[in-house]
């Protein structure tokens, strides 16, 4: 098995923010997270690829064509966005970073399968919110 | 001369926009980041300080007071906040990054320099907006 | 399933040494990694926890929660430390980075497993030693 | 399991061309990578061993002598050459980050399995073609 | 003064070789970086400029526009290149990186001048042509 | 005015103490650092050197010469060794980053300005204790 990652980069604000509770449930969960004025990031995304070199290339996916893909679905509607108020595939969701890597990886799914060589797929969506907060969705890891 | 730096990083929102500037003028002059939703960096300050080393104690500056002095001045006040709404000492101020570490400077200056060996000052504070994009203010280097 | 990984750092001195061998075979063994005056290093700790995000908050485990159990069990206990001389939970163990990930794993999983997300538990320890020597203990990994 | 990572690094002048296809195939698929006077990078490599530190030393390699091998295998004949032209074990191999790292463990996996302690064995072999394009194979994960 | 920095990267494979002595002479100077089959650097360059931010922007350059400027003069003519053969402004000039930093910053000087705010100016080129090896260009500081 | 920096690094075990104060004093005014039991560093050095290129080479200096110079006056010592202890240059010193940088200098110096091209001379030494503290000694900056 050969993994293959492309890194990006996008700067966003957002708020964590859970309209179903009370503000003072908000305030308490998630602290300075949850100020109403928003707060943001510089997020690094890295996105990893498994499978099988395609022979003729050495490629498990053409990097380009990823790093194309990772722009379309991620970083234009993403880049310079408030994540909560304008991103429509993030509608209702709680910005977290484990919910972000979740719904990137499903955004991106599709189009990845269809560019890999045979036998690869999409593997997993890293998110550094932080360079000290991450999280990584990979349904295929134990 | 010896040079000391301290580095530090918080988490905010912001955006660049000119009140007494048309809307249309300031789209085009600050392109996505005039967006009125704002958007984030996790920004990372490094703050020297230059002089000669105490003898007694080998320090320019006790570094742990001048982490004491930053966080007081800069990380209290804008860690996990709306640069352009929540920040006494930025009111009316656009928040690019050449301002912001100008301004940042003089929030501190008089505790540095209150807290230095003798014959020494603070001498620049440089702010990470981004990897990509850095602004330094520095009063005496030529 | 969803990785969630906080960061942190501390700084010790430390030297391998195997008390039950003789001197000629540690400094055959173990080289300047032996220096029976100490040597030091800046470790960098990442601690991972895997599971599902709860539904109400986004969250695998509240990172400033993670962050207080690793402050406690790890930072406190060994920052600016000697690893041989002084962490009582380390008495007797040879202070490799091996050594040390699987202990520090077992110093907090109780802690973390009591504050993840249901159906969430502590998945791996990752020291570097230095930016070129890591180790990671991960009992659950194939 | 415990995993060791140890890091290390050359610089090489590479190009991507498959000589069983037409240079206008060879353009369109590889685009700038394919320019005939060569490009190059620094590439980052990073080997990691799985298994049980060995009890006498709680290593579960010596890093030293993991050090010593890669050096032999990778760095010797790659630092500094024309990885197309001047490597032996590369002859009629597209040098994509993929087919590279996947060679490289071929290359060091006989010295790395008789080194290691008892019940260890080289895991992965992961290769940064830039801070943004890596490769990893690694044969045992799912 | 104020500092603003934009940094950017670009590929390239390179040789030291200095024509005009024997082939000897250029073995015994620049050794492996002599290699006539070439090597290749992940160049990394920082374009700092210096002055005072326009009162209406907070600006001293608008950093899209440096960008457009080093991506024209520099990562065009020089990224997946060889800088011996291929880049016209560097015919006969031995690449090293103190002979790169001086000529790019000569490359982009008049643009950058022509951009910045009032009073502001093109004050260093930083080229990292690894981690390790580093120069700069900055014709004013002392 | 051309910069070259050449990057290295130590591991090292070391205490602030005056001896010519009272331990109440030392553990006041170093707080943790002043722990008897000593705690270390992962070190990293940065020497730059300032000047013109030779017209032959494209070098201010041979990096590999400076290489050297800073692993038989630094590295060689300091490397896994007790700085208050085993260095003969830093007997009576308190090894602050401030002392360290000032030190390293000096021990350098000659060897340096005899292998710079003419008219160079070496210009600085930064020294990061950690990633957020960082000293640096240059004798001619304003």
């Amino acid at each position: 098995m050969i993994y293959v990652t492309r890194k990006a980069h996008f700067n966003a604000s957002h708020r964590l923010h859970n309209p179903e509770k009370s503000d003072e449930w908000n305030r308490q969960t998630f602290g300075k997270c949850n100020n109403p004025n928003w707060h943001g990031h510089n997020y690094v995304i890295e996105v990893t690829v498994a499978g099988t070199p395609d022979p003729d290339t050495g490629y498990v996916i053409d990097l380009g064509a990823l790093k194309q893909i990772i722009s379309e679905h991620i970083l234009e509607p993403c880049d310079h966005k408030n994540l909560n108020l304008e991103v429509p595939y993030l509608r209702g969701v709680i910005p977290s970073a484990e919910n972000l890597c979740k719904i990137f990886f499903e955004q991106i799914e599709a189009d990845v399968n269809r560019t890999v060589s045979q036998g690869s797929r999409l593997y997993s969506v890293k998110l550094f919110e932080t360079e000290r907060n991450v999280a990584e969705y990979c349904p295929d890891r134990v």
